[in-house]
């Protein structure tokens, strides 16, 4: 059973193979009719895909899920149209394949270019939302790249409906339907097999949980991009202004939980925590987070519960904060080298001398002064769609946008040269 | 004992990751400073180097290894000299860390700048000449990386030697010596202990034959670029002038045979066989190239060997070539997409659509057009010193200079921004 499915899977990946080489040299106005077709074809089939969707969504009330998860996977004709919406939102992104990245005549002559192409086949395996599956086959699309789906078995059906809508107006535009291939979740083997599919399989990115990117990570032996894991800190420094200080940290905690760029740890220089601890301690109860703080961050509010190690390496996803005051600049830093995961941190500070400190020894994705960590994202940072936010330092780091899902040849012409 | 190398290794490795922080921030002027200590050190400690090096080949040659082995490992003074010169070529190229590759104002007045950093810690695992001791350590200290170097057991004293002299210049020049160690060979586990390394590791970059980056690649669980397999075509078009045609064949197979951007298999289209095979035949037999053909070759001369499946899918790296006619252009894609590895492909031709089809067509590191393959390289392309030639996809593809061995961070400076 898990064979045949190892074996479905590969047969996937072939198919996806010769489409992929396909749409190497298809033109960006053939891409984005199809893309055209792709979101009117969703708003054409929404009920069928809400009605499978309904199936999903009733089988997790079922088997107990709790409402918090079944929002995530429930869909609506205004979340389809959203997703039509951001199929659309590509069609007005330029094309990366093509651009010439590097370019010269060297000195003997060749015409040297560095030209940028796709990938080629790109397996993405994701939980939760089903929207993720038209945001990551309108992208993989735009960059000339096939793509295998492999979402959560919880949204099976939501995600099969989605893709045969896709797959038809890819079709209809006279393009590879196995350019968008859904891969059957029913088994954790279908999974192992796109990340053991060397040679078919040419990038695999993982979006989902700290678990789930450590099981990919740990048995990929195709490349890997690890996204979203964000152990995220804000750094209040002894020259912040308190009142900046105090909306960033706010936004960063609040404006929504359950997200990699919101923030899970506060560090507060010892020369302002008297001043500053009531206020953001009084501001963040106001919201219901629950602080887990150091002794300073303890004394300020009997609410606040006591930090452990474990709390400073938790990224919550929820509204809990790790909090604590630290004695120095220094201090500050080796605490987030210690606990980072290398997502986005945040220093508030008026000191030019001290920004640029920061900038230096933190080792992030992305580094924010003086602005909440929530930006650290495609679309606040003008890539327009994001297929995930890479925390790793190879080939993408941070939001991944079009050109992140393109390799490049160097193509180099000569007339007769040789060495 | 191997549990002791691999704590060992992850010892080393600590050690290299606080190198790693400290190096970030180091200008230009002391790294260069540095690369010139290190080449004043290889030169004035040559005899030392070249004494370690001879204990090296005396017990290769009491092991029996054969000769073309011991040359590549063997050192003289002209030798270390050259180490030297290939360092002080690194002071001359540009520092990437610190590049801005992409800037703007956002919206909102956010100022975004990706600025290229330092990756950290590289582990360099390699086989055979010592050489690649002193270039990959100039290399990663001028992109501001510490490096782990894993070379081969029978050049294990030459590079400690190198290493030591390497050290000591660099902490002469006051930077920290761990940004260059050497890892004990002595056992395949050093080896799997820099692979499975995280969070101390950043990138592993085998150099090799096939079975090294095969098993690099199938133990990996940190990040890898796979470099240097070379199952390299050139495809003798129609429409190719053919005295150009023969200079490259000639030039891609037999000026040098044991690198990767030689030539492996030649493909010829029927409508010039008639008149090239005989001038190719006689020109590879007179260079004392073993050709291994097809029907049409075998036709031409009697000393041309029946190919195997197995000869267009080898990388020989000797006087030997598999060749073949094809019956059409896409036929010659065809055998090009099924055979190879992706790292260097040419075609000879005067057709411009032509050209363009093949550019199209095939997925490879560098296109060769009217040129030798022995073109893919990070000297002749004017990137001065490389690393490695990349084979895979994703982060680099093709020859690895400077910056291919940083990564970017997002920095976003704001003024209190939130969402």
């Amino acid at each position: 059973m898990s064979h045949d499915l190892e074996s479905h899977v590969h047969e996937s990946a072939r198919r996806a193979r010769a489409a992929a080489l396909d749409l190497r040299a298809v033109p960006r106005a053939t891409k984005d009719a199809a893309l055209e077709a792709m979101a009117d074809a969703l708003i054409a089939r929404t009920d069928e895909i809400v009605a499978a969707n309904a199936l999903d969504v009733t089988a997790a009330r079922e088997s107990g899920t709790g409402e918090h998860i079944i929002d995530r996977l429930r869909l609506d004709a205004d979340r389809v149209a959203a997703m039509a919406q951001g199929t659309r939102d590509v069609v007005a992104l330029a094309d990366p394949v093509g651009e010439v990245v590097r370019g010269s005549t060297l000195a003997n002559g060749l015409q040297l270019r560095q030209v940028r192409v796709p990938i080629g086949v790109i397996g993405m395996i994701y939980e939760g939302r089903p929207n993720v599956t038209a945001d990551a086959a309108a992208i993989c699309l735009k960059a000339g790249n096939a793509v295998l789906l492999r979402g959560s078995g919880s949204a099976a059906r939501s995600n099969e409906a989605i893709t045969a809508v896709l797959r038809a107006a890819v079709a209809s535009a006279g393009l590879p339907e196995d350019a968008i291939q859904a891969i059957d979740p029913s088994d954790r083997s279908s999974s192992t097999a796109l990340l053991k599919a060397r040679g078919l399989v040419d990038l695999v990115i993982p979006r989902g949980g700290a678990g789930l990117i450590q099981t990919v990570v740990r048995e990929a032996q195709v490349p890997v991009i690890e996204t979203g894991t964000g152990n995220v800190h804000v750094y209040v420094d002894a020259d912040a202004d308190l009142d900046m200080a105090l909306d960033i940290v706010v936004n960063a905690k609040t404006q929504r939980t359950s997200v990699c760029n919101a923030a899970e740890s506060l560090l507060v220089h010892k020369a302002v925590a008297d001043e500053f601890l009531p206020r953001v301690v009084a501001a963040l109860l106001e919201r219901d987070v629950t602080i887990h703080g150091d002794a300073s961050f303890a004394a300020t509010d009997a609410s606040v519960v006591d930090a452990t190690e474990d709390d400073y390496a938790t990224e919550y996803l929820s509204l809990d904060i790790a909090a604590r005051v630290v004695d120095s600049f220094e201090d500050a830093v080796a605490h987030i080298r210690t606990y980072s995961s290398g997502h986005t941190e945040a220093i508030v500070t008026g000191s030019l001398a001290t920004a640029q400190r920061f900038t230096a020894a933190v080792d992030a994705a992305a580094i924010m002064i003086n602005a909440s960590t929530r930006f650290t994202d495609g679309g606040e940072m003008g890539m327009g769609a994001e297929i995930g936010i890479s925390t790793q330092k190879l080939h993408a780091r941070g939001p991944m946008g079009l050109p992140e899902m393109t390799t490049t040849t160097f193509v180099v012409t000569g007339d007769g040269h040789v060495r």
